[in-house]
């Protein structure tokens, strides 16, 4: 599982450059670069973030001693979220700073708060009563877990409401809470 | 091989995304995004059905002892199509609901109708007399993989069928068999 | 070295599919997608080469000790041949049984040529004195894989000879030359 | 963490095909492929950096007994600025030669001047006070590893003042360190 799952996090973080796209004949390119700003804030939010994510999954799984369908089936369901995040990365990097911008960072908000959501139903479907977690995984492991996810689905959804009030605060917010997460990746194990 | 195959089968799941444009100035961009849901529909059916079909090949590979050119011909072949599916499902989420959604659909009932018709030659291929499978794999394995392999290609020429009469319908028909084949994921062993 | 060059020649052979499009509001789309026949033809035989190539590749590492800085060039120039393939491949795609047809089908014949070429190079270079072989590798084994290996140069000199008189007899001849090659597939050991 | 940015670096190396195209329906073909020769200097000097960059970054990985979360957070910065190279790959392919050249250079060397920047700070905190290093690499090691990182920042900041005078001569000068750095690999160990 975690080979399949790897493949596809890292294919989803190095799709996204492939959303970034000059005019072919650009009179201007010097113009036209500094103009596409937009891009390479929701460029680097995303990849940050799958980072992230490939951090938080590693934690995850390197806690499981098995998995079983129900399990399989919300890791598809993450995966699908997370190969999806290439195009709501599209959207900010052309929306943004111009009409429809709102539209653009509601879709990408709310394709990280669905991430975030199914994430943490996945860690605890596995952690609820031990289900999937190998015997010599400390209970204190566990706890530490629980309070590094704790604040995802909170934090996206307010990325979620501030894009409603300002969509460029969303951003910014997004890749200010992939900063703050960080921390988070001393979880992880080699 | 395995290396090899899941690479293929987790790029050519993330790809599907690649697919999924929406017009880069678009004057309602809301209005836009809502009118896209046969992207999203044809999105989520391919990708749950790549999933499947990463786990059953898991399944089939996890039982093998050996492999030969005649296998590594089929796996070629099963790896081609699956590598195709981003064309039709490209196809299916432009076509559906327009004029060509029926041809649309065909093709992509079609690419599954081949999908499960090369899965089972490989199956039997493997299978018959025991001829590449592991000692230790009890019959009654091969039996259970046998049961969920059967429904396969007479599902995926009903959708084919179903797409003459309602190219929508034969859509969620696909969908429907991807999560209906989840539970065969209990073949699946890590 | 061989996760890195499974890693490229498995997303080359699935980055093809994304060559071949359809006009994006087709009137007649049977008819368009009956038309792109040589988008089909050039996918098959770029792919089942790809398949081959990778094969080939898993029977040359297996045989080695070691690698030198001079096999890491070697491989890293056959793998630029490999993941440019997708270009000479939309160029057959697209130019196939159109004006231009002659150039796309030189430059993709020529491109089988230069791979072809540097993996020779690659393996005499190994093999030469048994520069790099394991001991425990048959000077039979050796034979074969030159046996099997002796003939990509002068039938990919010969596509492209062909291509000079007819482009598409070229490009099924590359078609046979793929499925003439998966015998030698036998050298295979997973 | 190999495995994953193994995964981004082999995916960046192969979307570069991606940048190069050439027009749907050429009148002449040959001569736009012809044309077309800065976008495969551009390949190909893309293709060897990240060649080197991939071993580079095994030999620092090989020399490692743990990770933090600063080497983390290095190596996903660094694994950005790689995912990000197609881009400006796509800027020189289509810019050398024509108006706009030396802005599309000046961040085609910018990115490498950034991505030797990260490297250099990524070896040193792991090298400082053998901080992250494995007992048994010998300082010798370590200090040959030096010597190969040194000239990476002041070459590139040459690219990168060279662009000021001569865009062509720059991506030349690209080519060749690619090319000087190869003897580096010689550090690289299977």
């Amino acid at each position: 599982m975690e080979t399949f799952s790897d493949g596809v996090i890292a294919i989803a973080a190095t799709l996204l450059i492939l959303e970034i796209s000059v005019d072919t004949h650009s009179a201007n390119l010097t113009h036209d670069l500094l103009r596409l700003w937009p891009s390479y804030l929701a460029y680097v939010t995303s990849f940050l973030t799958i980072g992230i994510i490939w951090m938080n999954h590693h934690t995850v799984v390197a806690c499981m001693a098995s998995v079983d369908r129900v399990l399989l089936f919300l890791n598809l369901l993450l995966l699908m979220t997370i190969a999806f995040l290439p195009f709501p990365t599209r959207l900010v990097a052309e929306y943004l700073n111009d009409p429809g911008e709102q539209t653009a960072v509601i879709v990408y908000a709310g394709t990280f708060v669905l991430m975030a959501v199914v994430y943490n139903i996945l860690w605890r479907y596995a952690r609820t009563g031990r289900r999937l977690i190998r015997e010599d995984v400390p209970d204190s492991r566990l706890q530490a877990i629980d309070r590094a996810f704790h604040p995802g689905v909170p934090l996206y959804v307010l990325t979620l409401l501030v894009a409603l009030v300002s969509p460029l605060a969303s951003v910014l917010l997004t890749f200010a809470i992939a900063a703050f997460y960080l921390p988070s990746a001393a979880l992880f194990e080699r």
